[in-house]
């Protein structure tokens, strides 16, 4: 079997002799291997990435756009090929591999429009006053630029939507930074397939050999040099906090820290308040269990916890148990997150006071979960705060609380999570309006009779939260206002016409929305 | 001599018996005592501040304006008193303090007028398409929200504009987070007048006790407990590299890491192109020691370097030695400070090839600084890298360069600065655009024939730039972009009208900006 080879910019380049395998997790087969990249690779792809940034930066956003556009075209335009390996090596289903191709296509056309609109650089210009006393007031212009290369880390869990050229990759290049992914070693077949069409697009549509690169290798060794290297501006990662906490520590003790968002996930507690847990206790059973087990649980918004109140509760545990005995696993992402997910259950399992409320289909098949609910109470939750950390994977813990104060205790002990659900009728919300309180300040996004998993692309998504649920609670991981990671203001003190960016100018040729002297305009200055 | 106490919200206190002195640097006289922080004050302190959160937060950007506005007014009502006690523990002149009064007004107006007109929130709206397929389209609804409790560190040469009640504060307090202000040591008097004109109007307008607190001690015992408190959300400096740059490690070695906005100067390159060099060497050369001198050289922005090419400086460099000589010192902020600046000039006397292009006016006085104008050229600078430190005070560092790649050289090798500035004509700049290409990517603000200091408070000022400069390149602390260092975006999917906030309702009943389905509107949904 030959090494595939990495991407540094427009050049293939495998020079090194470790080997990463591409694994079928549901058969054990090793489907493709991949030369890990050297030292000395990375650290040329790095150097071009800096050179290619040069140029990238000074393009338009039209120009940038199409080059995202040519992207999604390419990656969609590997049809069959694409998903096929692509289920092969994540083990998930033909149908869900589809879906993900077409978000991955659509996230980078979400960029492209964005560039081709042009407000998101939030313009501001202030004219100058000569006559102002006791001092001149100067002419001052800001605007939003890239940072430079960025890393990014790809995700186990979405091969495509959030790996080479997913969500990070995207909100990157739309800033107008050059990328450099560090591929998961759980789908290098995948990444070297997508890869090679970011890199057919960029040549196509005229992009700078560096503006994108791919290497294979592993966090310890390939990651850390990236997270590292001086010309590395920031990084993006998604996957597990002992993964993300530890480019988190290597960033910020850099001689010059930058930035690192890395969403680690988190447990998603879902509370389902009184008229509503015994109204609709089998339609919410239901859709919970699906929830749950949907992706087999691979989500990072994947409900790990339910709370509600026990008296309100009786018809409710019944449900879940129902519905959750129908759910079945599947094949997991790799057999070492399908042994994490099995210590994780057991875990929950040697703690006294947490019993099991249901299991789903049981499996023997290689790497395929068997999901299972736990339940529980608020006093031995307390009594455990680890009951209350994320197994990714289809499971779930039940708890139930003694009163609504207790709902409420429970919620203030929270640490930073994604998303928090509600499930309540108006009625029931407005009693617990206190509960939605503290919620807000305990995630990035709250929502109501719906179920976390599901994460919307557009304008309004958060998809990040407090820490430990990312590294930077400040800035989401999904929608178009993840290109603001990438980002930093700049201003123009006295800069003539000639030589302002197109943004700037008064006679705004882009047509863009800016806030001119304080009042928010599209037209010219 | 009594001895004067801390802010722990709205009560006074002062348990401890170590003592801080405020000193006028003119005289050594002792002005004032007061009574350092005990760790129990600054544990009351941040938890008020946490209490306060959870009533300020839900405050309408209206009310919060009308505590602003009010502690504007209570502390120009301060009148003389403020004046003079200032002027006595700062060493600056009166005309300077009175002009501080006024800037340290206007941001906290600056700030209330951002809050009435409300679109600062960033509000996005996806409505919902319930018959999309496959999957129904959610009702998601985004904006900004405080983070919670921030602690300032009071800034030693703005005695009242990056003080108590400086940008800092004001930026935080109106993205919806009580401020714990860590008073400088320089000023304490000023501080508690200040502090207690804030405090009066807190009370006035309605806001919660613990919304606002200030505290005397030192950096490593009093600072670094608020820095560690779980309690605290996010911290705004400004100051010296050391000082920040230890908050910033603590910071994030937290088992919960808050962001840090530390901003702690720099050398402000000035670049003065041929055209130019030779035409205006005379204005130039009075301006540049002008600024060079300003508030005796105290100022972050404080142009500590002037680059040339050494063929078209002749004249200009005549000029500098004419026009710096007759310049003047005056007393610095406090011993400390004139030792600092001392020894750095010293240093500069050390370095083989470096040569004193001129001396401004020599004064015996205590704590007075005698401005000193150096001569180098590139080849040295290169090899004494040092060279291009900050020294706080009226100094600066010429430097012949050999041509204009080596002027590019020298800005290739920068890091990061708050500003840069460049002289030259239309043909000057448009000639060397690769240097304004090199700059930005330097620096938070390019200034063109110029001077960096005096910092316009606007909404396009950047008072940042990459690090070492800032310990976060993406933010400004000056102007009304500050707000966003202190708040996380939230989405909202799928709640009722009925419990939205205000900026997030179809009626659009605080008629501000959104983007809504993309589009941006200040009208209805």
């Amino acid at each position: 079997m030959s090494l595939g080879k990495q991407f540094i910019g427009f050049e293939q380049s495998g020079e090194g002799t470790d080997v990463l395998k591409s694994i079928n997790p549901a058969t054990g087969e090793t489907l493709a291997q991949f030369s890990k990249a050297t030292s000395a690779e990375i650290e040329r792809a790095v150097a071009k990435a800096a050179a290619a940034f040069q140029v990238y930066r000074k393009m338009s956003g039209k120009q940038k756009a199409a080059f995202l556009d040519a992207a999604a075209d390419e990656i969609v335009g590997l049809g069959e090929e694409l998903v096929n390996i692509c289920c092969a090596e994540s083990g998930l289903p033909q149908a869900r591999i589809q879906g993900e191709v077409g978000r991955t296509a659509g996230q980078l056309r979400l960029f492209a429009n964005l560039l081709k609109e042009g407000s998101w650089v939030d313009a501001r210009i202030e004219t100058a006053i000569p006559d102002r006393t006791p001092l001149p007031k100067p002419d001052i212009r800001y605007m939003q630029i890239g940072l430079g290369p960025v890393v990014v880390f790809g995700a186990s869990n979405f091969p495509l939507a959030f790996s080479a050229a997913g969500g990070d990759t995207a909100s990157a290049l739309a800033a107008g930074c050059p990328v450099i992914v560090k591929a998961h070693s759980a789908h290098p077949a995948t990444s070297s397939l997508v890869a090679g069409a970011v890199i057919k697009a960029a040549k196509a549509t005229g992009m700078p050999d560096g503006v994108f690169s791919l290497v294979f290798g592993d966090g310890s060794t390939a990651g850390t040099q990236l997270v590292k290297h001086p010309e590395v501006k920031a990084v993006g990662f998604t996957g597990s906090y002992s993964g993300g906490k530890a480019l988190f520590d290597a960033a910020v003790s850099r001689p010059v820290p930058i930035p690192v968002y890395a969403e680690m996930g988190s447990t998603n507690p879902v509370f389902i308040l009184p008229e509503i847990a015994k109204s609709q206790a089998e339609t919410f059973a239901k859709g919970f269990s699906g929830s749950v087990t949907l992706g087999v649980g691979q989500f990072c918004t994947n409900p790990g916890m339910l709370i509600y109140e026990k008296e309100n509760g009786a018809e409710l545990t019944t449900q879940l148990e129902t519905q959750f005995a129908q759910t079945a696993g599947n094949v997991m992402l790799t057999s070492g997150i399908y042994k994490a997910y099995n210590q994780g259950v057991e875990h929950h399992l040697s703690v006294a006071g947490v019993e099991t409320l249901a299991k789903g289909a049981q499996s023997d098949a290689l790497n395929t979960a068997s999901p299972i609910l736990f339940k529980t109470n608020s006093q031995v939750l307390g009594d455990n705060p680890q009951l209350s950390e994320e197994i990714f994977g289809p499971t779930s813990l039940v708890v139930e609380a003694q009163s609504k104060e207790d709902i409420l205790n429970i919620a203030r002990n929270l640490t930073g999570h994604l998303t928090a659900t509600v499930h309540g009728t108006e009625k029931d919300l407005t009693d617990y309006k206190d509960l939605l309180d503290i919620l807000e300040q305990k995630v990035g996004r709250i929502v109501i009779n719906g179920f976390p998993t599901g994460v919307e692309v557009c304008h309004s998504m958060v998809h990040g939260g407090p820490f430990p649920s990312t590294t930077d609670g400040r800035s989401t991981s999904v929608g178009s206002a993840a290109i603001e990671r990438f980002t930093r203001p700049v201003s123009y003190q006295g800069l003539p016409q000639s030589l302002l960016p197109d943004e700037l100018k008064n006679s705004n040729p882009l047509g863009i929305w800016r806030l001119v002297n304080g009042t928010t305009t599209n037209g010219t200055t």
